[in-house]
C-alpha cells in the first residue's frame, strides 16, 4: 500500500481504501488485524516519527496498539471539562498498565476568542488539562483554541501551520509538537526502535 | 442494580460501577456481556422510553446494540463539519443496514453567540446536518449551539431544561425530543415492545 502525501507527511486510513460512506461494521479481532496491516504492509519509506491518531476509550483498538506495537508514547488530548479530563485520566491509566509511557496532555477546545469583539470565552472551562497533567506527573503540551481559520484551513486540506505558519495558532501547534520531539529525543520514552511510534488519543 | 434517579430520568452507566479512574480494558465479548447487563439486570421499572447512549462509531458496542436489542430506532448526533457528517453517514449505514430505523439527526456545536457583543460564529460550519438529513432522506431534529450555559448547567447536575426551562435553549432540547417523541408515537419505527428502546450516537 502507498501512503497518500502532503507537506512531506505521509498518511494512510482505513477510509482511503473503502467507498466513502461504507460503515467498516467489524468486530475486535477485524480491527486488530487492519491496525496490523496500516503498520507492516505500507511502504512507508524512512520516517521521522509514526503517530497514529486512535480514536478515544480503552478497547480492542487500544489495547492492541498497547500490546501489539513497540510504542515510544501515547500524547492525549481533552477538552477542559471535568467530564472530558476522567476519560483522559482513564486512558492514561490504561497506557500505564500496559508499559506505554504518557508523553503529555493538550488541552483542546482550550477556549474561543470572539472575531469581532475579541471577548474570550471559555466554553468548556478552562486550564482542566494542565491540572491534571500536574496532579498525574506528566508534561503539560500546551493548549489549542476553538477557531474558524483552525477548523477551516484543516477542512480545506491546507493546515494552519501551513496556510500561515506565522499565527499565533500555527506556533501552537508547532510549539507542541517541539516538545513532543523533546521528549522523545531525550530518550525518556520506552521503545528505542526507530522510527519513534506515538499515539494520540 | 438499582438505578440513579434524578429530575424522573433513572440513569445507570458502567462508570458507576467501578472506581472514576479505573480504565475499562475490555475486548469486544467483554462490552457485549456489560451491554446486556445493563439492559437486563438493571431494575428500570416501568419506562416511557430508554435511551442508550452510545459512542461513535460502527465497532462492537453498536452491531451489539443493533443486533442483540429490540430497537426502536437511532438518532445520530453531528458537527456540521463535512468529516464529522462522513462519520454520522457511516453510522447511519451501518444501522439501515442492520434493519434498525434512523430517526433523525441532530446538529451539535450548529454556532457560538459571543455573550459579549453577541456575534454569531459557525466554529464548525452550519446547517451541514440538516442538508444531510435532507440527503438521506431521514428527519432533521434540531439545532444545539455550543454554549457555556449548556455546559455549565450540565457539569454542575442541572442541566438547562430543569435550571432555566424557559430558555432558547431549554426549548430547543424540548423541541427535539418532541420531535422523536412524535416518530415514536407514529408508529414509522421498527421495534414495538414498550418501552421504546432508542439509541443516540
Amino acid at each position: 500500500l502507498i501512503p497518500m502525501e502532503n507537506y512531506g507527511v505521509k498518511c494512510m486510513s482505513i477510509g482511503f481504501l473503502v467507498a466513502e460512506d461504507t460503515p467498516m461494521i467489524w468486530r475486535g479481532p477485524m480491527v486488530m488485524g487492519a491496525l496490523q496491516q496500516m503498520l507492516r504492509d505500507v511502504q512507508w519509506g524512512e520516517l521521522d516519527v509514526l503517530v497514529v491518531d486512535m480514536p478515544p476509550g480503552t478497547g480492542d483498538a487500544q489495547l492492541t496498539m498497547a500490546q501489539k506495537v513497540p510504542l515510544a508514547g501515547a500524547v492525549l488530548v481533552s477538552t477542559p471539562q471535568d467530564i472530558a479530563l476522567l476519560d483522559a485520566r482513564r486512558g492514561l491509566n490504561m497506557f500505564r498498565r500496559v508499559d506505554v509511557p504518557v508523553l503529555g496532555i493538550i488541552e483542546n477546545m482550550s477556549y474561543f476568542n470572539c472575531p469581532k469583539c475579541g471577548e474570550r470565552t471559555e466554553i468548556f472551562s478552562h486550564g482542566g488539562a494542565r491540572a491534571e497533567a500536574e496532579k498525574l506527573g506528566v508534561d503539560f503540551l500546551g493548549e489549542v483554541p476553538l477557531a474558524v481559520a483552525i477548523r477551516e484551513t484543516s477542512d480545506g486540506g491546507r493546515p494552519i501551520v501551513v496556510s500561515d505558519p506565522e499565527s499565533d495558532y500555527a506556533k501552537r501547534f508547532r510549539a507542541i509538537a517541539d516538545k513532543v520531539w523533546e521528549l522523545l529525543a531525550a530518550g525518556k520514552t520506552g521503545a528505542g526502535k526507530a522510527p519513534p511510534r506515538i499515539v494520540i488519543q
